[in-house]
């Protein structure tokens, strides 16, 4: 009897193919010679619709062709060496990105204690005590995740007292918001008030359904003075650029890009529903577009037969399985058939 | 009488749209979730027909979304701070990555003098002897540009010559390769033959007619140890792997890569001979897709009206014209007829 | 009335004058002239002294002006930028040295819980079961200090126990050494077996008693194959090199380390036990030239109304003093008669 | 026959040993318990001093303990990882450091041609016009050394002309200064004069007859923000300051620093003039206290036999000999009678 391959469906949004609209929009911009570099008309109207769609009409919108790239990049560009930049405990750019925030911008991380990445206010509090001696690293921003890693979401009122709070500190504020649009999808709230009064936010395509891309929308963009330098330094201008743009452009029209987060959001909630239905434990309330589930070792065996999930931390018996634009009610049955 | 927008069709082989095999690449690799990161089929497929294309069967693949990209992850996994990185007076690396390499590797990158980016052999020997102690930058790696940012190509004996004598000298060896498919098919040699014994080779997809995406071939990667994580910490290992891959799996094909490059090579050639029959002076030898020509302000001031032209150096009244795979014979006769 | 000013005699062992033993050394390498950046016969003197001190025939021996600059060279030449750097919640390399090490390194540094310092061996297992993946930085070393930050000594038995540990699990070993001559002379053991297997070790001279100058012993010279271009690259290698030498080379004669050490930690016990006469609660265990006093608001005024004292954590009412080998009986008693 | 020691009385002012007036500052300096990193008195008193003898009234004060360091402080703290350096083609930021200098900022330092480090002014220019895209590093500070690794002394009002266009064309300029002594004395102008309006000065102290110490003059502090910061990353801020600042205090009192500079000058004129009478050629004007002298392969050895000497080209048959406060009349008589 011939193996089943094991699916990849579950194993990340960014393991799904891309929507439809984006491969149309490449072909779109395909057409003769454009400038090189950004400036051409369709890296012109993506801007404008970005900034439109965050009500930010002042800021400046950059690309980076991954996430890992535009965290690295918006954090890079507001930092010097001395400064220090806080995250939470769960964070990618702590955790997932091989150290790459710290190599370039030269300034040390560090981790503060969170809820499923989640920062209590007061901690904030706590690292600014310590400015001033020349002695130690100064705090200069913090970053948090929206929707975060472990699928939750900051709701509006929370994530603009956070943020207005940092800046009563004089801290800057990094939205890594690689599934930004699950967390404005999820609370049905306009862009903007998902992220707060943030000064620097990185907005997802990959994982929302792009080939590639995640955009860099600069709020603030006097205190990100070098970050087109920064940019282009590891590599990030993009020479044909209208590829990167148009597929922004594509998602933003009609708020598609809401409704393949939506889509994912529904999949997820579906997939949480029927775990729990069925007696499995999530680790963690399910928000946006990511279920954590508690799997004995039976369980997990045989859902790993026909599915990749992960595992975030090693001491826990806890797997992730990620809901996408392209995840279909059959798939989330399969994986609870697989559990069974 | 309406204006006529001015065309960007030879202001560089990146202002060209994709060409049709790229975008079919991507809708056919559009199909289903897949591994993200580089654990899929497709990338498999292409880093084989990589290795295949350039006899380097011990080779490591790797992509970066630009060469700017390419060219930083090389370099920067080959030195050490202190290592000094040799480069031509032209290069790239040097004048047009905003001091990426040098942020990167935080090594010293010091201009060798050449004509038109060919370095003569003996400039390494005057370089290394300056090896030793500890208050001098140690010669570490060479980087070469094959067809130059100048438009000539290094001529496979030469190239072998150098490449060898930089091996006996102690140093490694990398060819910036963005436009390495113009060299093999000026000269009609073997892709291993237009780079030498290098030991790594960073190969152009952008230029060559992709949407974006250039490939790291390691050919000795035992000297490049932590290339994925350079590769990773800088943001260029793509999540959805397959599309870089598919594109240059696309193009190893049947040689399509070399066909695109013999194209704009001999739009170059065409558009030389028009320009040297109206009596206008080359600056370089037309050898692989890049024009670079002498102008007076008036013929410069006609040619601009309808084409973006790029001045290299600002002391120099001389212009490139680059050809690409989707440059027609009209588009010459054009430039040629804008210019009378 | 003239006001009495605030005396340094226990805001730190680095507020302390230097030893008449570090002037004398002085003024005899001060004889002609002679080879620059360490070829000289003091240096040559110095560094066979310090290798049979810690029974290490092998070692290499640099120096650098600052304990901090001592730490960035063992640290920054041990690592790649992937690497992860392992220390404690109170390391001096994490809180105290303005992010140098992640600067120089452009390492992630992570902090490991621990009791004042000390480290529970099973923390290290947890963090290299991340090791592998490309998405995460690489754990490579960890610096433990010795005696540490809140004046605790890791015991002989204790500190091999990690060492070995540390190695068995492919982990390098820093220790910083800036008052190892006070864990050495509060256990009396030898020097080697105060520090483990370390792989290398900042051994303090400035808080020991000489003007400037802390050593670094590499035990195995090839983990840290450039150390000594990031010694010259940050500035740390003298070009009047006898004089840091010279003083090394006169702690090392007759053990005088060692006995400025001792009535360190003399003085530091004499205090320890008037303020508990006091009734005042130590903090930390007194093993080392550090005192770690909790006070109420009234104590901590009298008393700093005549001595500068330092508080560590600012959340906390806990007050450091260090005895130094310039600390005298009299400082002592008037220190605890300000407190009464 | 005993074989007589090379003596290194001309390999370098950094082979002299120090002035007496250093170690008596010293012992003068380490009286009792003093705060340390620099709130001591002498340290005031020292910043005081050197900003009277540079009437720098608003100048910070900082110090670093080798002209390196002092070099690499302020230029890291004057530049983004994007910007650009200038230097000359013999500068010891350039050939002598490491590269600690780029890699402590990142930035590429671009060579421009000189005599003898001596600039010309429309080198800047041409180096300024490539400002502005992105793609380019932009230059932002110029450094220049006086007196000159080859010996030269910027005249007064040739380096007021150099810094004054410097400024006009936005760039920042730092004087490398480990032999400014040397250029005031020659000249017999104030010591502002001998370096124009430049914006950070590294004073040297250790090639003036100290036994170590570099200061570092901001004349204007707010392009270098971060100055502090640097200097405690890299550990080259002394916790003991006030020996170093001792030093500077003695030296700049009564002008002990111009006196050994000037005696120094004195020996390297004489040292000069009895060369070209035994028909050796100079390879440059002797200006301040180095001497280069070109000697054929019988001679070098002659006086390789008896004196340590340094070739700094090895493509040249020149040799230098440097003079300090140290040198006396036998021994120059010596060298030339070696060479006889």
């Amino acid at each position: 009897m011939a193996s089943v391959p094991v699916s990849a469906a579950f194993a990340s949004d960014n393991a799904a193919p891309a929507h439809p609209a984006a491969l149309d929009a490449l072909a779109r911009a395909n057409d003769g010679p454009a400038p090189s570099y950004g400036d051409d008309a369709v890296t012109a109207q993506a801007a404008d619709a970005l900034r439109e769609a965050f009500d930010s009409p002042g800021a400046d919108v950059l690309y980076a062709f991954t996430g890992t790239a535009a965290n690295i990049i918006a954090l890079a560009s507001a930092v010097q060496p001395w400064h220090e930049i806080l995250c939470s405990d769960v964070a990618h750019v702590l955790l997932d990105e091989a150290g790459g925030p710290v190599r370039l911008s030269g300034a040390q991380l560090t981790r503060l204690p969170s809820v499923d990445g989640l920062i209590a206010i007061d901690e904030l509090d706590r690292r600014v005590a310590r400015r001033g001696p020349v002695h130690h690293s100064q705090p200069r921003i913090v970053t948090i995740t929206q929707s975060t890693e472990n699928g939750r979401v900051w709701q509006a009122p929370d994530i603009k007292g956070f943020v207005d709070h940092a800046h009563d500190l004089g801290l800057l504020v990094h939205v890594d918001g690689s599934r930004v649009a699950n967390a404005i999808a999820a609370q049905q709230v306009s862009p903007i008030d998902a992220v707060g009064d943030a000064d620097i936010i990185t907005v997802g395509g990959t994982k929302n359904g792009m080939l590639f891309g995640d955009a860099i929308l600069v709020r603030r963009p006097e205190h990100f003075d070098g970050i087109a330098f920064v940019q282009k330094q590891i590599g990030h201008l993009a020479s044909k650029h209208r590829y990167v743009a148009a597929q922004f452009l594509a998602f933003l029209t009609d708020d598609l890009w809401l409704q393949t987060a939506a889509h994912a959001n529904a999949m997820a909630r579906r997939l949480a529903a029927g775990l729990e239905e069925r007696g499995f434990a999530l680790a963690s309330p399910v928000e946006a577009n990511e279920v954590f589930v508690r799997l004995d070792p039976d369980a997990h065996d045989r859902l790993s037969r026909s599915y990749t999930v992960h595992q975030p931390d090693l001491d826990e018996p806890v797997w992730r399985l990620v809901c996408s634009w392209a995840t279909t009610s059959e798939d989330v049955d399969g994986a609870l058939a697989a559990l069974r």
